[in-house]
């Protein structure tokens, strides 16, 4: 299998464009992103939506003002009492704005009083149950997402997160936005670290990725890709929660990616590059492109993971738009 | 090394005592267990703090009608606007009351308006800054935890987040207390699974611990214990988490600790287990014991998986006590 023939590649092609489109749509944040009464808001969501809401935790709290919290839908469904929702603000991201818990979550905020916002990249609300629920909703792109590992959509969160966040305070540069997809054009062409770095990852028993705020996120869904697409033992960590405990199990064997948000590495990921020289854990810094700042270069960082799991994928002999065989993924585009 | 020699297991010991002790002063939580006004609360932890602040969001969400969410440091000291805390409940764990990060961003909370409580385990004020900046403090107990790894003064944080649903709404008996204390003193001295257990524990390349609800955050705890103690690669998951993608990287050579909240395996394990049978991944379902309900049974659960990495860190040879030999722990009591 050729990469350039996997449905993952075309996805990740098709980002930059996609980019630019949200970019055009953005004034309609104004009306879509609710905030609560307190400036608060709830999010949900699972596997990479949820990974999403990290990143949009890590933004919001620390450029817009917002206080941002997590719906866990087990004790929501399992709450013996109602909850006080009341003039909550409850956001929604999937990618298919059909997960089922989700919607059955969302409804049962709403029953309490929350103000639904869904977060989908589905346009035909005949097919989005959760954005006709929310009544609100926040589009991703007009482009469908087949593969099961989702990568352009993933990128997609983070922008609308970005967006969000300038919708509520203007803590951000027109120019920031358009050099993100600038580095993001140049992304998705990389190879990057070579066919040498997909070897040293093919040899690692674990793969370990480490980040701080807002990579913090992209670590988590870097670990999740790697596991989705090319079937790794990958985990994704705080620098902080790494060195509480986890570096002790990391060995000669493994492989730690560790993502510096600026060229000047800072001290947090330095103590982790220490505690591995100790212990003669392999590591990859992954410095950030140039002409791009933080937090924008979160977007190529992470074009540049998906494609290195996806390169892994294939040198595994896996099928990374359908890697365990589990759902049958029917190209009708 | 002899187990009966090490500190971890003369405090898991201590256990079942250190229980009724605090449950005899658990009237206190009257005054200290604090709410904000919408009757929400912010939680924040790390390590086995973090993983009790899990617990803490099931327990409280599910049984008292209480809005629980994650604090995460980072995004409070990067925070470059004023965050709205006021009237919040802002509640810290910290088993020493030392931990620097953890009361610079109580600190910044409290200067945004928050309220504190502060959860630790040092009766000393003097050395406690947690609890003197908080002015609210729920004692875990009078005796002092020297190893590096947290296992009493995890589970009396449970203890006292069962407590404090219990002085919110109710919604337990108090036979179910008794009932908890009774099991634990049965399981620390219980050998769960014998030798034939650490023998596979041992074999395995990757342990992965799966629950739901309140057995997820033992899950986590667990995984993090096997890896401070043992050093072994270990994970925790939600059981809808796990099937959405971890799964896939276990194969043969690993192990899945699965958590059964009942004598009758819920649909959601049952699914795991399916998944793993179909991967040929060995698993151990592990039934909670009897004469004691969900979700106290995470107590006696969450001490015989604990003293299950104990016993793994001496069949490796380590110092359970102090297993990465980077903190010289003296004991003086």
């Amino acid at each position: 299998m050729k990469m350039k023939d996997t449905l993952t590649w075309r996805d990740i092609q098709e980002t930059p464009a996609l980019l630019e489109a949200f970019t055009a749509r953005a004034g309609g944040l104004e009306k879509t992103a609710l905030r609560g009464g307190d400036k608060s808001v709830y999010l949900v969501g699972r596997g990479s939506s949820g990974t999403a809401t990290l990143f949009a935790k890590y933004i919001w709290e620390e450029y817009a003002g917002t206080i941002t919290n997590f719906i866990h839908p087990h004790s929501i469904f399992e709450a013996r009492k109602p909850l006080n929702f009341k003039g909550a603000a409850a956001w929604a991201f999937s990618q298919s704005g059909r997960s089922q818990d989700i919607v059955a979550c969302l409804r049962r905020l709403m029953g309490w009083g929350a103000r639904g916002v869904a977060v989908t990249n589905e346009a035909d609300l005949k097919k989005n149950p959760l954005a006709r629920l929310a009544g609100r909703h926040i589009l991703l792109s007009n482009s469908r997402e087949l593969p099961v590992a989702a990568t352009k959509s993933f990128i997609l969160q983070l922008w609308a997160v970005l967006w969000t966040a300038q919708a509520w305070s203007r803590c951000f540069r027109p120019a920031d936005f358009k050099a993100a997809v600038k580095a993001a054009a140049a992304a998705v062409n990389e190879d990057y670290g070579g066919d040498e770095l997909v070897r040293r990852v093919k040899r690692a028993n674990m793969l370990g990725f480490v980040g701080r705020g807002a990579f913090n996120a992209v670590a988590e869904d870097s670990a999740l890709k790697f596991r989705e697409m090319a079937m790794a033992h990958a985990l994704g960590y705080s620098a902080a929660e790494f060195l509480h405990g986890p570096v002790g199990a990391y060995t000669k064997k493994d492989l730690v990616f560790l993502f510096s948000p600026s060229a000047a590495v800072p001290e947090d990921i330095r103590r982790v590059m220490t505690a591995l020289d100790g212990r003669g854990t392999p590591y990859k810094v992954v410095l950030p492109p140039k002409g791009v700042k933080f937090p924008f270069n979160c977007v190529p960082v992470d074009i540049r993971m998906k494609l290195l799991a996806l390169r892994l994928a294939l040198a595994r002999g896996l099928d990374p738009d359908n890697p365990h065989g589990l759902k049958k993924v029917t190209p009708t585009f």
